[in-house]
C-alpha cells in the first residue's frame, strides 16, 4: 500500500493552513438549525470548480461560474434550507446580493466570493434573515469552524461529511481537505450536493483546474443514487499557496502526487454521500470492463446503476442477473450476449451470457452484504468504467414521495 | 366524436373473422394456471410486428423475427411462466423444436409459425411439458378461445388485457382485435409485454407494416413503467383477408381508417398494461410541447417519466415541480428555463420557470388524482411528444425486491 497520502484524523475543510470557517444558524430552515456557512481563505486563493451540468441552474452556480473564472477567490458563502433555484431575475439579484454583503463584511472584491446554495426550489431567500446570517458568520470565523460550516451545508444528511490529507511536496507539508453534502435529490423538494475543499499548495491556475478536473471525474462524476442530476452540484477547491512549495505547475513530476491526494478526499467524500442516500441499505460499485470502449462501459455501468428493476433486487438480497443482462442490452452499448461475464463480488454468476455453474446460495451470499461490488465483463474491447451506487429502497420511496 | 370505429364489446383476438385461439396449461406454471396459447388463422395472414430493440434478445424473439420477414403466417404459439432468454445455442433450438412441433400439429410449414415467451429469465424451457402442451392447445382451438389465450399469456398481470373494434371498408365489415399482458419487467425475474393482434382486413404486406409500425410508435412504444425495456416485448399483427375488402395498399383512401382503429386497439392494450403495471396508484401523461424538435421533446418527456423523484412525488400526490424543471434540464433538451411553462391537469404551475400564482391547494387537487396530465411547454420551437406513464410506490420495490 502506497503510504505517502496520510488520512488526518478528523480532519476537514480548515485543516489546510491559512484556511477558517464558519457554521450558523441564520433562521432559514425552521427549527434553528445550522443553516449557513462560511469558508475563508486569509490569502487569495487559486480556484478550481465545477458546476452542475443541468441546463436549469440555479441563479449562485451562475453567480459562482463567472466569479470562479478569472483571478482569486477569498471565500464561499453558503447556505442550506433553500436551492435558490428557478427564482428568476430575483433569484439572481438574490445570489448577487449574498456576494456583495459577504465581500463587504470580509473587506474583499464581491468577485472573490462564491456563493453555493442547497435545499427547496422555487422559494425566494428569506434575504433579511441570510443578511444576518453573513454577519454572524464572519463574526465566527475560526480555525476549528470546519466542523460547523459541515454541519450547517446538511440538509436530509444523516451525518457530517468531512475528510483530509496530508502529503509532502518537495519537502514542504501539504493538507488538502473538505466537507461536502448529500447526494441525489435525495430530501423532498431539496436539490444539490455541494463540496468545498481547501489546500495550503501552491500551484498555478491551469494545473489545479486540471487536477480538480480529473478528481471530480473519478469521484463525484462517479457516483448515482438516483439519477437526478440537480440544479445545484458545485465542487469548488481553494488552493492558497501557504504551505510555501514551489508552485506545482502542469509539468510538475509532484503534481501525480497532489492529484492522487486530492483525488482521495473526493472518493472519500463522494463514497460518504453514497452511503448517507436516503433509504440506501446496500451500497454498490458496479464495474465494467472489457468493452468496445469507454463510451461503451459508461453506457453499460450507468444503465445498470439506473435500472429500478437492478436498484430493487439488490434491495432484496436478490442474485437477478437476468435484469443486469436485460439493463446492458438496452444500454446502448455494442455487445455480444454470448461474451458477456459477471461477478457478484468476485463470484461467477454468468459466464457466456448464460447462468453459471455457481449454486444460487452463493450468489445469494453475495449480494447479501452491505456493500458488493458487481463486474461485468463483455469481453469485446478495453473500455473500462466503474460507477458507485444504491440500492432502491421502499424507504426511499416513502421520503420522496412529500407528505 | 368519431363513430366511423365502433368498439366490440367482449372483443378479443378471435373477434376477426377466420380467427380461432385456445388457452391451456402445460404445466410451466407451478400451480397448474394457464400458461400456454395459441392463435391461429384458417387463411395464410400477411404479417406485421414489432421486436424488442434490447441487444440481449430471448431465443423466441430471434426465430420470430426471421418467420416475420418473408411470407405469410398461420399461427402464433406463446408460453407464459419461462422467458427463454439469455438460455443460449439451446434455448434458440428449444425456439424452432416450439415451431416445429407447432406446425406439425397444424399441418404448415415451420416458418409460417411465430413464437413468443414470457417469464423468467436464464432457464431452459421443460421441453416435454412445451410439447404436450402444444397438442393440447391445438385441440382446444376455438373461435370463443380469445379469453382463454388472453389469460395464458399473464404473468404478474392482475386482469387479462382484449380489445377490439370493427369498421367499415369499401362496404366490408372488417375487425381488428388483440390480446396482451403486463408491460415492464414487474414481476421478479420476469421479463416481456407481448400482443397478438387478428384482423380479417384484406391489405397487402407494405401497407400493413407501415400501419403497424405508425400505430405501435403512437402506442405501446409511448409507454413507460419502469423504463426497463425487456428481452421479450414482441409486438404481432395478423391480416387475413376474410372480410374480403379491396386489398388495401400504401395509397387507399381507406388505409387511413384502417390505421386509426389499430392505433385505437392498440392504444386501448397498452393503456391497460400502463393501469395494470405492479403497484402503480397513478397514471400521468407526460405531454411536451414547443420543443425544439420532436427528439427534444421526446428527450425531455422520458427524463420526466424515467425521474425516480419525479415518480415518487406522484406517488405521494406533491405538485413537486421544481423535480420536474430539475429533469426537463438535464434531459439533454434545449430548453430556456425562462420559457418554460407547466400545467397539472391544466393548471398552471409553473410560467416563465418560476412558480406560477397558482395556490399550491389547487395544485395539489390537480395532483392527487389517479389519472391526470403533466403539460410541458418549452416555447422554443414545434416539436411534440407524449408518454404515458406511473407512478413510482413502495409497493413496486416491494414487489420487484425478490425474496
Amino acid at each position: 500500500m502506497k503510504s505517502d497520502i496520510k488520512v488526518l484524523k478528523d480532519g476537514g475543510v480548515t485543516s489546510a493552513q491559512g484556511f477558517v470557517a464558519a457554521g450558523i444558524s441564520a433562521g432559514i430552515k425552521p427549527d434553528s438549525k445550522k443553516d449557513m456557512a462560511l469558508v475563508y481563505s486569509v490569502n487569495p486563493a487559486q480556484v478550481g470548480a465545477t458546476f452542475t451540468t443541468n441546463l436549469v441552474k440555479a441563479a449562485p452556480v451562475k453567480v459562482s461560474m463567472t466569479h470562479a473564472r478569472n483571478g482569486t477567490v477569498r471565500g464561499v458563502i453558503l447556505n442550506s434550507g433553500n436551492a435558490n433555484a428557478c427564482t428568476g431575475v430575483r433569484g439572481i439579484k438574490n445570489a448577487r446580493t449574498m456576494v456583495e454583503e459577504t465581500a463587504e463584511a470580509l473587506d474583499c472584491k464581491p468577485k472573490e466570493i462564491l456563493v453555493c446554495s442547497t435545499g427547496r426550489i422555487g422559494v425566494q431567500l428569506p434575504m433579511n434573515k441570510i443578511g444576518r446570517g453573513i454577519k454572524k458568520a464572519v463574526s465566527k470565523l475560526d480555525i476549528d469552524g470546519g466542523v460547523e460550516a459541515a454541519k450547517a451545508i446538511m440538509t436530509s444528511d444523516t451525518f457530517r461529511k468531512e475528510y483530509a490529507v496530508r502529503v509532502e511536496i518537495d519537502g514542504r507539508k501539504v493538507t488538502i481537505g473538505g466537507i461536502a453534502k448529500g447526494a441525489g435529490m435525495i430530501h423532498p423538494q431539496m436539490a444539490t450536493m455541494l463540496s468545498v475543499i481547501t489546500t495550503d499548495v501552491a500551484i498555478d491556475k491551469i494545473a489545479l483546474r486540471k487536477c480538480v478536473y480529473n478528481a471530480v471525474e473519478q469521484s463525484f462524476n462517479r457516483i448515482s443514487v438516483d439519477g437526478d442530476t440537480s440544479t445545484n452540484d458545485t465542487v469548488i477547491v481553494l488552493a492558497n499557496s501557504m504551505a510555501q512549495n514551489p508552485v506545482l505547475k502542469s509539468y510538475s513530476p509532484q503534481l501525480d502526487l497532489f492529484q492522487r491526494a486530492l483525488t482521495t478526499v473526493m472518493r472519500h467524500l463522494s463514497r460518504m454521500i453514497v452511503k448517507d442516500g436516503e433509504g440506501v441499505s446496500r451500497m454498490v460499485e458496479v464495474i465494467v470492463k472489457g468493452a468496445a470502449s469507454f463510451a461503451d462501459a459508461k453506457a453499460a455501468a450507468l444503465a445498470v446503476a439506473h435500472s429500478p428493476l437492478v436498484k430493487c433486487s439488490w434491495c432484496g438480497g436478490d442474485p437477478n442477473w437476468g435484469r443486469l443482462m436485460d439493463a446492458i442490452g438496452y444500454s446502448g452499448a455494442r455487445i455480444k450476449e454470448e461474451m458477456v461475464e459477471i461477478y457478484y463480488d468476485g463470484v461467477l454468476a454468468v459466464a457466456n451470457g448464460e447462468a453459471s455453474r455457481t449454486p444460487v446460495a452463493r450468489l445469494r451470499k453475495a449480494v447479501s452484504k452491505p456493500a458488493f461490488t458487481i463486474t461485468i465483463h463483455l469481453h469485446t474491447g478495453t473500455g473500462e468504467y466503474s460507477v458507485l451506487t444504491t440500492d432502491l429502497t421502499e424507504k426511499y420511496v416513502e421520503f420522496n414521495k412529500g407528505e
